[in-house]
């Protein structure tokens, strides 16, 4: 089956583009309108075949990702997710059967897109000669004051969600699997492996953290998708400090924790600067830990206190076993062109 | 010159993210936060290299259009154009000096966004093997009631801005230079040939004449990228209407007329179903004509009366030197993929 264009924006339209009171002009028109929050929060990511996901990857995966890593990014805003624009650009001429795949992206954007509520309101379909490529925009009201990357303090705590390594874990499994250059984690169990894909593949956007976190006055967040030094890095240039890092403290799943042992070269492959956790790093004064502490209780999210923000001066310090380490490189994706 | 990711973003964010009381947080952070209108208009568009544009166009030009044919859809809207995000697929490993070529794409782009005082906001830069891919996202404040497709009713007259036909004539003629299959325009001079080829480049989206004529109440508009004839049938199928078009008053210009003459196919295949136009047509209750003529005046632009909606039943009807004429398929582009 061949599906035309107009085709496949009606069977998203009709799949995911859900009424909306504030949705005044929704998929179909040259633009869509909606009524506006005060504020809004705005993020997009674009996601090639073969550089961001493996081109055999299951069509709904791919969906709750590309979704997921630009909640992460409203999260670590703490804005709430209402709208979002779609952007594929599908290889043309392979007679793949895109309606099956579409109604696989379907499912795996509405197992995604409907806990928030998000509705779809427009976005674009072409076809390309080279890789699927897809662009997601999401667009949030921002009710509490935007946590920022410049906003981390002398003295304020550096806190972690969830577990740290996962993703980037259970990326060197599946490139070993496909005989990739990878350097796979051993001593882990068949279950342990299939636990760890399952968070490279279907990331849980810390939403509700964010939104209650900006809620109670923390300033200072960022998402970790390039790595939690690289992003922490992010947040100690913008805001001109310097942070001292417990590697002991940093939170690490159960699956992963076999795999890192006493070697400090995998802590640092994995939880230090592996990606794509989709965790927030929250930077908070010390009046705000209870607080902090009872919104990880309350949203049923993993917090841990991993550091503390110094002066500048003091650059980054990472204490791991008793000892200051050293690390190669900060390490984080950046495409050279 | 190699340029990393995060060198390009810092090189756009100084050229192209210009400070605005209504932006929050801008280019930098995980999401951008802007201070909204009421209402909001919100678009995009991807193009393809080897699919909406040639790959050796100028980045100049690329940045241009893909600003324009997104202006275009706000201004079909009414929208007031005041945010836009860019993602960039950048074809990687070509050894290509990107650096230059960014700041051919900031020239274009600046000289597109900088009258409308549009600001970019965010966007994502990554490396493809594929095409180069760009996908543009603009914000609009709607001030006035949004004009949409589905609210064109019999009596009104149908309105087309400027001319039809320059840029997909334009098209033939690049594509015969390059040996490509295509219909060359016969009997056009150099210099004729040259100002369809700055329409088809540089088309001039009707963002002010969309504003004021939203402004003014007119309550249906559609851009014509798709053709006429196809951009017409939009507004025809989502409001349940037909229509009479004069193809005779089709606004044509006069670089192209010379190659229209007596011959109704080339009539077909550039003012009526070419597209890439980048014009507004407007539906407009009689009583409003006036105040049409008054805003075309006002902003410049050429407005034409080329017909009026009927019922349904009548479906299109178009009438050419006296006669009704058939045309083969409404044309347009759709994607097969």
């Amino acid at each position: 089956m061949q599906l035309g264009e107009f085709g496949l924006i009606e069977v998203l339209r009709k799949a995911l583009g859900e009424a909306d009171p504030d949705l005044l002009i929704g998929m179909g028109d040259d633009a869509a309108v909606v009524r506006c929050p005060e504020a809004l929060a705005v993020c997009s990511d674009t996601m090639v075949a073969g550089r961001h996901f493996f081109a055999d990857v299951a069509a709904s995966d791919l969906a709750w990702k590309a979704l997921a890593v630009n909640l992460s990014d409203l999260a670590a805003m703490g804005a709430t997710p209402r709208w979002a624009l779609l952007n594929l650009s599908l290889p043309a001429g392979h007679g793949e059967d895109w309606g099956r795949w579409v109604d696989e992206f379907i499912a795996g954007w509405r197992a995604m897109a409907l806990p928030w509520g998000l509705r779809l309101i427009g976005g674009d379909t072409v076809a390309t000669d080279g890789p699927l490529t897809i662009t997601v925009v999401l667009l949030g009201a921002q009710r509490p004051a935007p946590m920022r990357r410049d906003a981390a303090r002398p003295g304020q705590g550096i806190w972690v969600s969830g577990s740290l390594g996962d993703a980037a874990a259970a990326l060197d499994i599946a490139r070993s699997r496909r005989g990739l250059p990878a350097r796979r984690p051993q001593g882990l169990s068949a279950e342990a492996e299939d636990a760890l894909e399952q968070r490279r593949l279907r990331p849980s956007p810390r939403v509700a953290l964010g939104e209650a976190a900006a809620g109670c006055g923390v300033g200072c967040a960022q998402d970790i998708s390039d790595g939690f030094l690289a992003d922490l890095g992010h947040i100690l240039r913008a805001s001109g400090v310097g942070a001292r890092v417990d590697v002991d403290a940093l939170p690490v799943s159960s699956a992963l924790r076999p795999a890192l042992g006493e070697d400090w070269s995998a802590w640092q492959r994995w939880p230090l600067t592996g990606g794509d956790d989709y965790e927030l790093i929250l930077c908070a004064a010390p009046e705000l830990e209870q607080a902090l502490l009872d919104i990880g209780r309350a949203t049923d999210t993993p917090l841990t206190r991993v550091g503390e923000i110094v002066p500048a001066s003091a650059g980054i310090e990472l204490r791991w076993r008793g000892h200051v380490q050293q690390v190669e490189g900060h390490g984080g994706h950046e495409h050279v062109f």
